[in-house]
């Protein structure tokens, strides 16, 4: 038996009963009617959670890092130019995931925290002339929330495709795919879905269609061909076996974000957030990312100095179960990550936390 | 609510309640140290299952078909050969999959149903001299078991390595990955072992671990590199986030086969595709591979003359809720696929199926 545990960390994080329910529904074949249902009905809510009407909405049969290597492989052909707007971690595998892929990578970094300005990107946009620009919605790894509009305009002025890293922000935030002209967009299950790991939602754009429709040579991996994956769920042509209980899970989550109302959701998490800042600044603490650039669902908060932030961790898992991360790469030791997401995302809940972390720091 | 079918199928096939009840336990985090000791068992059943003491044994974090993209992708260099023993679209599969990561793609081929020879392997692996030799141990399109032997004996006389695809065959019928002396073998989680889809069970040998460590060029897919994946389930360095419930499902779809004992369920298995066959002839029906060099798992029987196997199909489906697969390539509208697997193969499950079968044909 799995111990008890809160899930306060950056991801997986709590899931809701009725979510665990639907994956004890019986399997059904990866051509029956009833699965076709199910993966039109995730469609459908995906849609809604990303904001768009793109029609080449999906889940695709990996984790989100998966949805990563499904952009890349599809949309940046081997000797083409990739952009990418890099201040964290996962902006660093997008360079290191177009750099296997042959691409002619091109990295603009700035410190881990900090988010890019409109005239920055359009700066290195215009001086570059990449075919894509790649950058991530919400870091993960530093807590920081990139605005996509400037980044997608200048880099539509110059004729690339925009790829954009939702990870963490999808369910807990609104993306607005088609307001921010985003041409690819990508997430994973259990972060602000609040469902378990094992599919990444996937969107793109006509524009991006187009020209994946046109691509001059093949996808190198198979598995993630999107070309291939259209014909299985429009065309019900056979690819892989989709998993069927993750779908199952996927499609329970998502009706129960539908229920509570996309936008409902999305303010329930900003008010957290912003108790939770309010919380923690009463007990003395300090946010790393300055105000107005966080990500409202995964919170970095600063160790501070002549504290351990490996026993706070220890302390607030042994003590209370609650399981948060720590920083890493040039944020190691120096920031807590705290998410707080889905049912975790409620007054009471929050007040649990900050009361639990002022007796770990104690 | 999804409709109630019996899974006769090639896969996905039937699931114990037990496993579905698994994975409604609740998540922990991928640094978890219950989640490694889960791995770790499942690591241990799968060494087992696959009859090999391979240190590196693992589940892929796809379906089936991400094994055999991991197996090609780590294991395939660039411009390096590839031979394919084909007899059937899983091998062609394979072949497709060389060709998109750029390797000398030859594949040798044979009508769907019929399996290679020692002499056929040794003559084709001599003349050719690949790096590295794939077969499909189990054709899940044709019914057809390949003896993986004499095809390993002669790829290691001549320096290269040897993929098995084991996607129908693992849990259902032994494998003996050591003493048939196979470099590379991958499965799924959803046809022999009776679990839900979303893993692939993956095992290299110790000389294919020297191969990958000595690699020249990096694996162009960051999602499939098994030195990240080892550094991960080995050094618990994050990669990425496994779908931890279906990891929960295929542990406990594991402990279900070692408390019935694995070779039992292999005689199991056996016992009822005997009488599985012994029950389609009595009916004056056919099997589509000749006895001695089928799969016990997955019967492909010939639609007799005159019959139309969609309606066949399709009254099974709505008089009785058993779901079977067509053939599909060559053998469109020419055999049935017909899966007796996990809870299905017992006396009374295959009596029912020949039963329902008889009536649907009549």
């Amino acid at each position: 038996m799995p111990p008890k545990r809160f899930l306060f960390g950056p991801g997986p994080t709590q899931v809701e009963p009725s979510v665990y329910q639907a994956m004890t529904q019986p399997l059904v074949g990866y051509l029956d009617p009833y699965f076709f249902e199910v993966a039109a009905d995730v469609r459908r809510l995906l849609q809604s959670a990303f904001g768009t009407k793109n029609d080449l909405t999906l889940a695709i049969s990996g984790t989100g890092s998966s949805g990563m290597e499904t952009a890349v492989t599809n949309f940046v052909e081997p000797g083409e130019k990739l952009l990418v707007f890099s201040a964290g971690f996962f902006a660093d595998r997008i360079a290191e995931m177009g750099r296997r892929h042959r691409a002619d990578v091109i990295k603009i970094d700035k410190p881990w925290g900090e988010t890019f300005s409109g005239a920055e990107a359009r700066a290195a946009i215009e001086r570059e002339k990449p075919a894509v620009v790649a950058f991530v919605h919400a870091e993960t790894s530093t807590g920081a929330l990139q605005d996509p509009k400037e980044i997608a305009a200048a880099a539509h002025s110059s004729g690339a495709l925009v790829i954009a890293d939702c990870v963490t922000s999808l369910g807990g935030a609104p993306i607005d795919v088609d307001e921010n002209d985003i041409d690819i967009a990508y997430s994973c299950t259990q972060k602000g879905l609040s469902c378990p790991p094992g599919l990444s939602p996937f969107t793109v754009s006509p524009r991006a269609v187009e020209q994946l429709n046109a691509r001059a040579t093949p996808n190198e991996v198979w598995y993630f061909d999107l070309k291939l994956l259209r014909d299985y769920y429009d065309g019900r042509k056979y690819h892989h076996t989709a998993p069927i209980s993750t779908f199952y899970a996927l499609q329970e989550g998502l009706r129960s974000i539908e229920r509570e109302g996309f936008h409902q959701r999305w303010k329930r998490h900003a008010e957290a957030h912003a108790q939770f800042v309010g919380g923690v600044e009463r007990l003395g603490l300090s946010m790393h990312v300055a105000a107005g650039q966080r990500i409202p669902t995964l919170n970095t908060v600063r160790v501070p100095e002549n504290v351990d932030d490996v026993k706070v961790r220890t302390r607030l898992l042994d003590d209370e179960g609650i399981e948060i991360a720590g920083g890493f790469g040039p944020l190691a030791g120096k920031i807590f990550r705290i998410g707080v997401m889905g049912p975790l995302a409620t007054p009471d809940n929050v007040n649990f936390f900050i009361g639990a972390l002022s007796g770990a720091l104690s």
